[in-house]
C-alpha cells in the first residue's frame, strides 16, 4: 500500500534526525529518576517546555494526563526502573473539561452504533475520565496517586498546570 | 514544602521557553488530524525524532507504547478530536520485552506486599502488558486496533520501530 502523506513526511523528517543522532549510548532507565505524566495534546512539547534532556524521564501522555490511566506505566516506572518522582502536568484548554462521559459516549453511539459502545465498554468501561475543573483534576490526581498503595509514600508527587496560552508552567500542589 | 532540585529544573527551563514561546494560537484539534502511540521511555523525543509540529498530532506516550492501553485516549482523539490516522511507534531495547508478567507482580509484592498487590490488581488487572517479541508487538497491536469497532475502518493504521540506538524509525506493517 502507499504510503500516506503522514508517513512520507514521518520518513523524510527522521532521516534528517538520525543522520546526526548521537545519543545512541543512553541506558534504558532514565538517568534522572523522573517521571512526567502528561496530557495528549498537540499543543504540549514536554522535552521543550518542561526542560527534559532526553534519556532523563519517562513521559507518560494519555487524553488529560489522567493519573488512573498511567498507573500501569507508573507502577513499571517505579518499581521496575528506579523512578523516584512523578510530576503530573495537566493543562489550560484541555478537552476534557468539555464534555461528559454521557456525551462522548453519544458520540460513539451516532458514529458507531451498538458495536462501537460495547468496544468501549469491554475497553475501558466506557468511562472517557474527563474533568470538569482544571485544578481540581490535578490535586485529587496527586492526592489518587499518593493514597495508592502500589506507589511507595517515599516517592515525591507534585502537580501543575501548563498555559497553552502563554507556554508557562506552574505549580498547583 | 521546599521544591526537589527536579521541580527547580522544570521552572527555570520552563521559565526560558515561555519567554519566546509564539504558539498561544494553536486550536484544541491537531491540526495534521493524526495521532501516534509510543512508549514512556526516556530515550524517545517523538517531536524531534519523528518530525511533530507543535499543535499538529496527539502523541500517546504508556509502557511499551501498547495499543490496548491507549484505546481510551484514542477514541477521544478520533471521535471528538478530528483525528483520521494512528500510527503505532514501538521501540528497540524497550523495558517491556524483559519481563513477564510473573516477575513485575514479584517485585511488587516484595517491595509492597498484599496492599501493593491489591492496588495493581484493581488498577489494571495486575496485567502489565509486557511483550516477548517487538516486531510481533508491533503488527498485532496494529490488528488489534484494525479489529476494534471502536476504530472505524476508515482511520489509516500503521506501525513503526524506533530505534534507540541508532535513532532511525521503520516501517513494519
Amino acid at each position: 500500500m502507499a504510503p500516506t502523506q503522514l508517513q512520507e513526511n514521518l520518513v523524510k523528517a527522521n532521516e534528517k534526525y538520525a543522520s546526526s543522532f548521537t545519543e545512541g549510548h543512553l541506558a534504558l532507565p532514565p538517568a534522572k529518576k523522573y517521571a512526567i505524566v502528561t496530557c495528549m495534546d498537540a499543543r504540549i512539547d514536554p522535552a521543550a517546555a518542561f526542560g527534559i534532556t532526553l534519556g532523563d524521564a519517562h513521559i507518560i501522555r494519555n487524553a488529560g494526563g489522567v493519573a488512573k490511566d498511567a498507573l500501569r506505566s507508573l507502577v513499571i516506572s517505579e518499581q521496575l526502573l528506579g523512578t523516584q518522582e512523578i510530576l503530573i502536568i495537566k493543562h489550560t484548554g484541555c478537552g476534557m473539561l468539555t464534555f461528559q462521559n454521557r456525551d462522548a459516549v453519544g458520540v460513539v453511539q451516532s458514529n458507531l452504533g451498538v458495536a462501537g459502545v460495547e468496544a468501549i465498554r469491554s475497553g475501558f468501561g466506557s468511562d472517557f475520565l474527563p474533568f470538569p475543573d482544571l485544578e481540581g483534576a490535578v490535586k485529587s490526581d496527586v492526592e489518587w496517586l499518593k493514597a495508592n498503595t502500589a506507589i511507595p509514600v517515599k516517592i515525591e508527587i507534585s502537580g501543575w498546570i501548563y498555559e497553552v496560552e502563554t507556554g508557562k508552567v506552574r505549580h498547583v500542589v
